[in-house]
């Protein structure tokens, strides 16, 4: 629908990619590109957009913002408070730039690596203050009839303690028109005019970690099928993508698979750029994040003016399953000695330590050591309850073996962390395509709703 | 001198400002605009431009650079080593945007808050291996031939063990049609028509702090002196402005005086926007960085999803003020016990050890009082070099009780540090202006230099 008025802002765009990294900000997508230039890979698509604008996060009562705050910014254009999705801080419902697409007659994409109904994808349709409503977004979900839902299953889809609990979400959205797929072979299979569709790449949970799995679908493979089915008449259509694990492994301070879930966010990144190849007209990409996590810092005290991000690739596996090792060791043999466990940390890190190995950067010294076998022994001692006391306080929560080892090992690279939560530091917005001067200079969150919104709006 | 040829990239552009900010990076920026939101002052004129470009760091030998080598990038548009300016990686002369300016023309002034012959001044007149060849590249200042020059004194001038001594470099400067001015009232006499200047805001050293000496003079009153001098023909300027020390506090961890200096910094930022707002079609402003120092994160492990930013008020002078205390106090009682240091603590940085005061949120906790207290244990033990085995290694070269006081202090805050040196986060540059818009989406510092060369050579 070509808008004749002269007093538009901006440009009529027929196809808008929003990507959205979770957790994502400047020293997540620059050490990323930094490990692919190391490691022979192609530069990472999002940092070579025409356009950047940094981008303030607070919410409407914190500093420092949430998913669901920061997804319901950018998603509608109103900030709220930290843990409410798509109403604003008195709780009135806001509409997201998605819901206006549709109202425009486009078609509706979104995909995520995590849970459908995950904080920032619900913050495109949902209005709830509370993010912890997981089963009434589902059903808000169903809802907003958009045409193609992508991701990690629907979680608490059948969560009968839920108030107001009326049926699986997934009988409900059948009943609404929906396909439900839990199969990659149905995905693949699944063809334009074949209706809406609620894809699960996996059918249980969050897609894996590309560093676990990597033959796994990922939102490339899920951005490729929505593309060819959503674009099938001439209004186009509006589809948002999130990365949502980058943040998850910065709350654990896991780098390296930071960085591979960057590079695998990227990859969808780059089919929405190869589209707009063939599109060049009618096409928008806009890259953003949500927040910071885990206070990154491409710099650490022990290692100087020095780095060595080439290191990284000795990582074979992510935080957590490594601390599945862990947790299968101690429930074999509790009494296990810091000796057991570092074969895992070698064969999950590459640590080494052996003393012949001692010029190796990868040899544990003796500052080192120490740490991890004392966070070895209060890993033991957290087997027991009364032991609280001698764990350090976020130790309470995590495996002291774990962090301490995911630490060490990206100080070895140079990298360091300060926190476990979000931080403050703003976002890059970065843009490419029709309109995409307007995510330029200093922006808020907030800004790319309202752009959006107008911008969809004909 | 109006180009006439429809091919130029860049439009002819009359007046340019280039802004660095030396250890200024995103983290820096932002955590000074919300110190300012916070205390009322008004908001960062750098964070305000309408283009804004990622902009990386690397030297051509080390992923994390050091000033010199990216001021040459910045000023000549070529990589070169750590520690090199104004030459390539193979000791070749570049040429810098300034002197590009000058030979187009155009005046040129040079302003820094540091001492003129520091690293990033320099590399805009400078050919030297070695940022250390203060002498040297006090004769390169003078040979530049540039028109202003001001901020702290010539390091070295009379290094009469350099080599190649040959006089004063005062002596020269005069002979060559240099006045040198080392009095606030001569710099303010001076007119234009008066000729070459060399002016001192502080006639020994580097400008003092701003949070230490508020009432001294600031680059931003050498900014406006330069443009009422300068802007004296048909050709116009090109000015570079450094805030030279916001690096150096980082180094210190001290966010609260990095946050005065980025203020004072944009402070003259704000002097030209003024200057531009007059000149509306003639004039460029570029504000970048030349590295991040001291991997400053706007969150903290001990403080979570809070921040209370307004806590950093609390601080009245500048770390190296506080230390010079501690000094003071050890050298009137080397046996001066940790109750002793306390009153220096809290008059410096509003810390409280009453335990009357236990609610108040700069009370110092059992935890944190600690870690003061071991680190006041150290800071005496480091006064007998036999003890150097029981200090942390980073404190070899630092003041114990002051890097523990001072993390303490921005830990408070929800602010937090991994490095005493650079890292490897890239920098923002923001502009406004004429060509503006060359500054978008992802750019390398030596683009700074590409793009200002190609733009100032008519």
């Amino acid at each position: 629908m070509l808008s004749t008025s002269f007093a538009d802002k901006y440009k009529d765009v027929k196809y808008v990619f929003l990507f959205i990294g979770d957790g994502m900000s400047l020293p997540q997508r620059m050490i990323a590109d930094e490990y692919a230039k190391q490691n022979g890979l192609p530069a990472l698509a999002m940092n070579k957009m025409q356009y950047s604008a940094i981008t303030t996060t607070r919410s409407a009562n914190k500093f420092i913002t949430d998913s669901a705050a920061a997804g319901t910014a950018i998603a509608c254009g109103a900030k709220t408070n930290n843990g409410a999705l798509g109403v604003d801080a008195n709780g009135n419902n806001l509409k997201s730039s998605a819901q206006v697409a549709k109202e425009n007659g486009k078609k509706v994409g979104i995909i995520t690596s995590v849970t459908l109904n995950h904080a920032t994808p619900a913050a495109f349709y949902a209005h709830q203050t509370s993010r912890g409503n997981y089963y009434q977004i589902g059903l808000d979900l169903v809802a907003s009839d958009f045409d193609f839902f992508g991701g990690g299953a629907i979680a608490k889809y059948k969560d009968k303690k839920s108030k107001g609990y009326k049926g699986s979400v997934h009988d409900i959205a059948r009943k609404s028109g929906y396909k439900v797929l839990k199969k990659r072979s149905d995905i693949e299979a699944f063809k334009k005019g074949d209706g809406k569709v609620i894809a699960y790449a996996n059918p249980k949970d969050a897609i894996p970690y590309l560093i676990d799995e990597p033959k796994s679908m990922r939102i490339s493979h899920l951005l490729e099928k929505a593309i060819e089915v959503l674009d099938n008449d001439d209004e186009g259509f509006f589809i948002m993508v999130e990365g949502g694990k980058i943040d998850w492994v910065c709350h654990a301070n896991d780098a390296t698979t930071s960085i591979h879930e960057t590079i695998d966010f990227d990859n969808a990144i780059k089919v929405a750029v190869e589209f707009a190849k063939k599109n060049p007209k009618d096409t928008l990409i806009v890259v953003t994040g949500d927040h910071e996590t885990g206070g990154l810092t491409m710099g650490f005290a022990g290692t100087g003016y020095t780095s060595n991000i080439k290191l990284l690739a000795n990582q074979k596996c992510s935080q957590g399953v490594f601390e599945a090792k862990v947790k299968r060791l101690l429930k074999k043999n509790k009494d296990a000695s810091f000796a057991d466990v570092q074969p895992l940390i070698t064969e999950s890190f590459g640590l080494l330590f052996d003393e012949s190995k001692k010029d190796d950067p990868m040899f544990v010294n003796k500052e080192e050591f120490k740490t991890l076998s004392d966070a070895w022994h209060r890993e033991k001692l957290k087997l027991s309850p009364e032991n609280k006391h001698a764990l350090f306080s976020y130790e309470k929560k995590r495996s002291p073996i774990s962090v301490a080892t995911v630490r060490c090992f990206n100080n070895k690279a140079g990298l360091a962390w300060t926190s476990f939560a979000h931080t403050a530091l703003p976002v890059m917005t970065t843009a490419s395509g029709v309109n995409a001067e307007a995510f330029s200079g200093t922006i808020d969150n907030t800004d790319i709703g309202k752009i959006l919104k107008e911008m969809l709006d004909d």
